[in-house]
């Protein structure tokens, strides 16, 4: 038996030195630029704490002290912002037919965004750890070149990550039990890299918590939509990711033990009314002459393009799939009780036509009163969210507190 | 938006003192009898504040030297154990027909449990809380009357609780808008009595936590059966309680939309199929001619003397109602990724013919592999896991550090 994370530990100085730096960091992200006296002040430390964790974060480039002064009584203060200069994070994602790389530094701006296209789910993993390490190559490059150091990378995969960044299962992409932290750190020999995989629907959510809309908020779930379907679960602020890291699995909740056959062999499940495949598949019957879809955008785009010229078949088919998102929505609404989900992936780019539906579904559905005051929405971090999420998860060492090594 | 409750927080001396308390008394719980250099050697923290925090956790009367001394080289050292002996706590749950108070030591000895019959479904908030008030004051005449100092109570409600121990909805009560906290601190007149309210599924949560065949699992699911049907989640060591408060809602999860009509006006809810009013008026029609039945232990146990003949109409109903809670169970086990997931209630009182078939299908539901490693299992905490997980909360405060007023 697993003994509790959450347990009380012994604490010590050098903790409490570290949830310190923690805390300076975190005030300087949401309020910078802001003043030494300005933290004191809004964080409870005292004004000597202060003033030797930002020597320290200065010294470390984390923190940098910025020309601008505080207009007040005084000697005039000088105002300290995050220093997005010396260091970067990278996401990556795994989508239905690209994959995208994406760069932060450490105040959370892009430096980046570059897609290649990339159809995982017809390559072996070998060719797609071979084809993310070509992508991430090309983006280390670019940002050493500006004189930064890149502290970690994180990839999102649509399917089940263990701890070990191995992945077990991702039907979308035919995978079963691929090392993919393990093969992506060998073909990128970048020993001072640290290299991660999540579930594109966690990093999606991390993004959603830190950059979105809902931005802050404790209890957050990012439905994702693709060629899977999984869900995020943000709860008290953190990711919900269970025993083995398997949390969030959604995508085979069974809608209706009536419904449409799924590839898991059951019927009915919510991926086979709404993932990528299924909406494009029915609603663009024509597609299915040719074979497997490999490239989704055009598709979607002539799902987008038919649904404004009010195609009527196609305002059925997304209001039906809508139902089926709202449906799910609500089971995780009554599950988990969070102050929104957030439908990322497809499900947004579709979301004029689909949330309508998705809504009412998911209102007749929530059991507390007002759905336990959850909103169901669309996320607006467009179609890079899990790369975004990638970077964000691999700038979480150095926000807790602990210092890059030197 | 509500800002996230476990973002980085200021850290000071107080806080590290508060912890390590709490270190000391996990230490003794799990551990004891134990010496304090048994403490120091096991937590981390130095033998002088291993000494000091002793001398005050005995002067309040937290811990107490035993007689015993460790059998070892050098001066015999004193074992210390917690201290049954001055204070108290109750827990209390409202069942379908019944009444239950129990009281625990801060060891987690069972010092009372008294059950009293009561038909809450057909009776009045204001009648069940005069009920409760009455049950909880004999409780604590009993234990003061012993020369304990009883620190709160906490009572399990089969539906919906808020932040503030109000029921918005308990549909198996009949209860809209009960503020039951509140009323029952005024029924109680015992100012000095913290009093909560919480749900039955995450009280019987605690106590699984604490006391069941899974204590200790960071990652943990009690599905609580009884006139209505809930989910409590452990997830890190810790109630998963969603925004609001209402996370585990599960029993109007649908799963089938063609199932039976559910008093919520769908149809296939898994309370419809495995709530212990469809379960008893299933596999007893007979009792239906009588009105609603208000008295469902005696109806259980003929279910139990039916199954042990092997009726066979007895035993494919409890076999269907079986897959019904393994569909529930593995729709929770995909999404939260726990250790295991503990049928409580009926599902425990009914386990021998219930387990085999919700085994299977949860087994055929969950899809990460080996479900994700999580067991599907019966409590064997009986009758009255919510009453002592009540007693559990209730010493929640004392556990994480804070001494008890003087």
């Amino acid at each position: 038996m697993i003994s509790s994370h959450n347990e009380p530990r012994p604490s010590d100085l050098g903790d409490v030195r570290t949830a310190n730096r923690a805390v300076v960091l975190r005030h300087v992200r949401r309020h910078a630029p802001c003043s030494r006296a300005d933290i004191a002040a809004h964080t409870g430390l005292n004004k000597a704490t202060v003033s030797s964790l930002v020597g320290e974060l200065v010294e470390r480039r984390l923190l940098r002290e910025t020309g601008l002064t505080e207009n007040r009584v005084g000697r005039p203060a000088t105002m300290l912002v995050l220093d997005g200069a010396p260091y970067a994070a990278l996401g990556m994602q795994i989508g239905a037919d690209e994959l995208v790389v994406l760069a932060t530094d450490l105040a959370g701006t892009r430096l980046l965004t570059w897609r290649r296209a990339f159809a995982a789910p017809s390559s072996s993993p070998a060719e797609t750890v071979r084809a993310l390490a070509a992508l991430a190559r090309r983006a280390i490059t670019r940002l050493t070149g500006q004189g930064r150091r890149v502290l970690g990378l994180s990839v999102g995969v649509p399917g089940l990550v263990d701890a070990d960044g191995a992945v077990p299962r991702a039907t979308a992409l035919g995978w079963r039990d691929v090392a993919l932290a393990a093969d992506l750190r060998a073909a990128l020999r970048e020993p001072d890299l640290a290299v991660d995989v999540d579930t594109d629907a966690n990093l999606a959510a991390l993004a959603e918590h830190r950059h979105g809309a809902y931005a802050g908020t404790s209890h957050l779930v990012h439905l994702t939509g693709g060629a899977s379907v999984g869900a995020g679960i943000v709860a008290d602020g953190r990711l919900l990711r269970g025993a083995r890291g398997f949390a969030g699995e959604v995508g085979h909740l069974t809608l209706d033990p009536a419904g449409p056959g799924c590839a898991c062999g059951r019927r009915g499940c919510l991926v086979a009314y709404a993932g990528l495949p299924a909406v494009v598949g029915r609603l663009l019957p024509d597609t299915r002459q040719d074979g497997p879809v490999t490239d989704f955008l055009p598709e979607i785009q002539r799902i987008q393009a038919l649904a404004r010229q009010d195609d009527p078949t196609v305002l059925a088919g997304l209001a039906d799939v809508g139902c089926h998102v709202g449906h799910a929505a609500s089971v995780l609404a009554n599950l988990i009780n969070p102050q929104a989900v957030v439908v990322g992936g497809h499900f947004a780019t579709l979301a004029p036509w689909l949330l309508p539906a998705a809504r009412a579904e998911f209102a007749a559905r929530t059991h507390a009163p007002a759905a336990g005051g959850c909103l169901l929405d669309a996320s607006t971090l467009g179609s890079s969210a899990t790369a975004l999420g990638g970077a964000t998860a691999a700038l979480a060492v150095v926000e807790s507190g602990r210092l890059p090594a030197a």
